[in-house]
């Protein structure tokens, strides 16, 4: 994980960010804070042309419109082509039609080479399922002790039949390839009450999967470590009177204060 | 007020918000602060289906396009037909003749139980003046203790003529049905040196309409007073050298730790 | 510089900002936190309206689209007929023919008072270069001891070409009107670490534009060291274990409170 970490920083990757615009500023902040570069462009007259500048791509779904919905066809495309690595966070699928069949049909078009959600949008991606609570998800889909055979089950099976590696993000987070799982404790359940974690989430695991191009499945586990761990450490920094926005702020302070090191030390996984 | 409070944290209503690029952020955090939950979505084949999932719906004006308007409009008549509680935020109503008329074809074309706004905009919206200093209120328009009595006729006639809750906000805050009156004296000045917390008001008081449908004249006097004491705490709380950007997450940590007992005690409000 | 800034101060001016939606809200943050006004409206049926109200204009092509690209000449020609001071900021330029082009096609059909980049983006203006790595300057280009006197040459030179003041911003900053020039030593190298720092800082001179029309090259000299002085003084108020996200709400605290006096003994700039 340490080395990981380690070629962002060396490396700066630029990572072109098609997001939505409710976090985009800490989608920003955090691909900087890692050590790398973003860029956002979403008009279909130059997200091609920015896209082949980077070294990755992040395509996230939220607030999503047909004007957008052309250019992550676009750059999708673009980057496949470059062969550059490319991320799908798919924001609230199940939450809309327009949210479900616009990942679909990205997924259809373009090869991603992780998908990263929780499990209610993963679940509606591979079920059509159109269950999920708005963008949070549902509480009887969380991945706890007592599902986690069950739920690494599905996450194998899911992760081969979208032919990508799947990072399935929430009380324990499940990183998985198809055959090898990453199951990850790190994080706290205050996270879920900041806006954007997961968008976070998805910037970081672009900027690490740029870096490492020939380690993706342990890049994708390193960046899931990483934000986890960053909201750890935000949190015991929180002193009497601070809430949510200050954890917020600790939380990319965190980030951009990590170590090889410290990350190599405060990951907890185990690999099934 | 205690108990408009506690409803918000224990059912945790959903709140889609069509809103402004620049405070969404702001919007989003606050809305999970106080505990219920938001979801941003604004493309027309979407908004129908996102606001039937919802309690509430926050519309919010500021940076609006054509796009966003056939958004707005669809989305408020899906959750009329629902009978969701929708709340209208008329930002720079007076400022643009599109503004105004964006404003006045909504509450024409949708009940709204709610308007939030400054003194400006909700004249703009009864006198179609446009005499409005950009998205600030005109110094001459502010509710003072000097002009408290003439404000109050304006606001009940005006919530009548609406047929809606009214909410002027501003040094004074005012909250009628028409009827009955809250005038509320929470906040403090510096709160107009941020942007956003006039939007952030708006996100909390959906929050606890979506919770309190039963009782929505106290829920949003209460939401109110919620926004005006954390901006009082919020500044309590500020160090030396601490500044605008400081006091804008005070001002959410405020909102996520507050409890009904402290909003009970901190509200400062007379009815008339 | 002091009464640069306490203009701002007195006058409160009102600006227009027509800019990306990755910044817009710490544009609008240290706007209000200089003391003026900001107001963010995009839309083509508006945006002549919005800017009539201001004294201000700030352009910036940052996630610029063909919506917002039309509403950009819209509000620059209306701008330009009633003597506003307007500001373009070429995020990018040199990324894309698309922002380059939109950055030549503005500066063809609208009198800038002030143009605001990297070198990067300059010199795409000056020869159409392509080379630019993404939205920061590539490193062979920034301004250094070593080679400010080439620099100096070229920021005159395009100044005088372009009719513009010119501010090309980096570790060392060149203010210049084509004869006189600002060599401006203020800030840190962590600025450049969080996003949107350039964009507020354009923000800022179009406030101190606005409120300085007869003293425009010394107001833009003011506003860059008023930018770079908040970078130092928040450097130096990060306490052990803040980093990035705390650091970006020091800077604006420090713009807050900054006085004109603490402006006139912070600022470092010799003139060329």
């Amino acid at each position: 994980m340490k080395e990981c970490l380690e070629n962002v920083r060396r490396k700066a990757p630029l990572v072109h960010n098609i997001t939505n615009y409710v976090t985009v500023n800490d989608v920003a902040n955090v691909i900087l804070a890692i050590g790398a570069s973003p860029i956002m462009a979403d008009d279909r007259e130059e997200v091609e042309e920015i896209t082949s500048l980077c070294e990755g791509l992040n395509i996230n779904i939220g607030t999503l419109n047909q004007r957008t919905i052309e250019a992550m066809h676009l750059a999708g495309k673009k980057a496949n082509a470059l062969q550059h690595k490319i991320l799908l966070d798919p924001v609230g699928a199940g939450a809309s039609a327009l949210r479900t069949k616009t990942a679909l049909s990205l997924m259809k078009e373009v090869h991603f080479d992780v998908i990263r959600g929780n499990v209610s949008e993963v679940k509606a991606l591979a079920l059509g399922s159109q269950s999920t609570k708005g963008v949070d998800a549902d509480a009887v889909d969380v991945v706890r002790e007592e599902n986690l055979q069950k739920m690494l089950f599905f996450a194998k099976k899911y992760a081969q039949s979208f032919g990508t590696i799947l990072a399935i993000t929430g009380a324990i987070d499940l990183v998985t390839d198809g055959e090898k799982a990453y199951v990850i404790r790190n994080g706290c359940q205050e996270m879920s009450r900041i806006t954007g974690t997961g968008c976070q989430l998805s910037g970081l695991i672009s900027a690490f999967l740029a870096a490492n191009p020939e380690n993706a499945l342990e890049a994708v586990a390193a960046a899931t470590c990483a934000m986890g761990l960053a909201g750890e450490i935000g949190k015991g920094r929180l002193l009497e009177g601070e809430g949510n926005a200050t954890y917020r702020n600790r939380i990319i302070d965190a980030i951009s204060l990590m170590t090889g090191e410290e990350l190599e030390k405060g990951a907890k996984y185990e690999i099934r």
